[in-house]
């Protein structure tokens, strides 16, 4: 099934994020005290699953939070899985949304819609997705929306 | 110190967060298991601190996650005060940004600015606020900012 539709609003941060992929990782020390500065840009995502083609104007389904550094935890059910996939794919998340090979969706309109708010090494981040239907959106190929 | 700026983002949810004081409010049940639609709308956040004006081109110093539904948690400090002012003052968060009695901030220009997105009862929510500066920011009323 193919993609639909999809929004990417990153304010100035379009470029930092095409670079992303070329920085090192933190690894896994502990959170800074409160109020203080990070020695690690934060990065902090609501993702939310919402029936319809506008999240604006639905009542999302399910919400989940993910923090990835300085390590990943939060309610998503695979944080690291999803922070590995945020790092390699923070340039261009739709690759999160492929359909996986050898599935077979039915090709109805009952679109869902996935959105990610939030910051994202240090710069604010809001992107969307639209699939075709539930089945669409089951079968897609990345954990970061699969909750 | 008097606030500078905000905005507030609501998509259609404005009335439906005009009447949250009124509902219920969900006790501390086990979350829904993963995949499935939870008996409580998803309440989930990221609250962000942004030197500057504009958070969409600043970097944030500071994001934290914050869930309310099914229980209070996430990497906020406080996370269940945080969730009752959110509970209390969903319609208006600027009144968790009013400064406290008896602080005297010096009245110089050095924006920071503070952003709630993501979730809120089922309805997408995108809050900023700007204060005049550092000093105004840590003696603001809230709990919910303050990390």
């Amino acid at each position: 099934m193919r993609s639909i539709a999809r929004s990417l609003g990153l304010g100035s941060a379009a470029m930092a994020l095409t670079a992303l992929t070329a920085l090192a990782w933190p690894g896994t020390a502990d959170a800074a005290p409160t109020g203080t500065e990070s020695v690690y840009a934060p990065s902090a995502l609501v993702l939310a699953v919402t029936a319809g083609e506008d999240p604006g104007y639905g009542t999302a389904l399910r919400a989940v939070t993910l923090s990835c550094s300085p390590a990943p935890r939060g309610t998503h059910p695979s944080p690291a899985t999803a922070c590995a996939e945020l790092r390699a794919h923070a340039d261009r998340l739709d690759a999160l949304a492929e359909p996986l090979p050898n599935v077979d969706c039915t090709r109805e309109w009952n679109p869902m819609t996935v959105t990610a708010d939030g910051v994202w090494q240090g710069r604010r981040i809001s992107y969307s997705y639209t699939f075709a239907n539930p089945c669409a959106m089951r079968h897609s190929s990345g954990t970061l929306f699969d909750f």
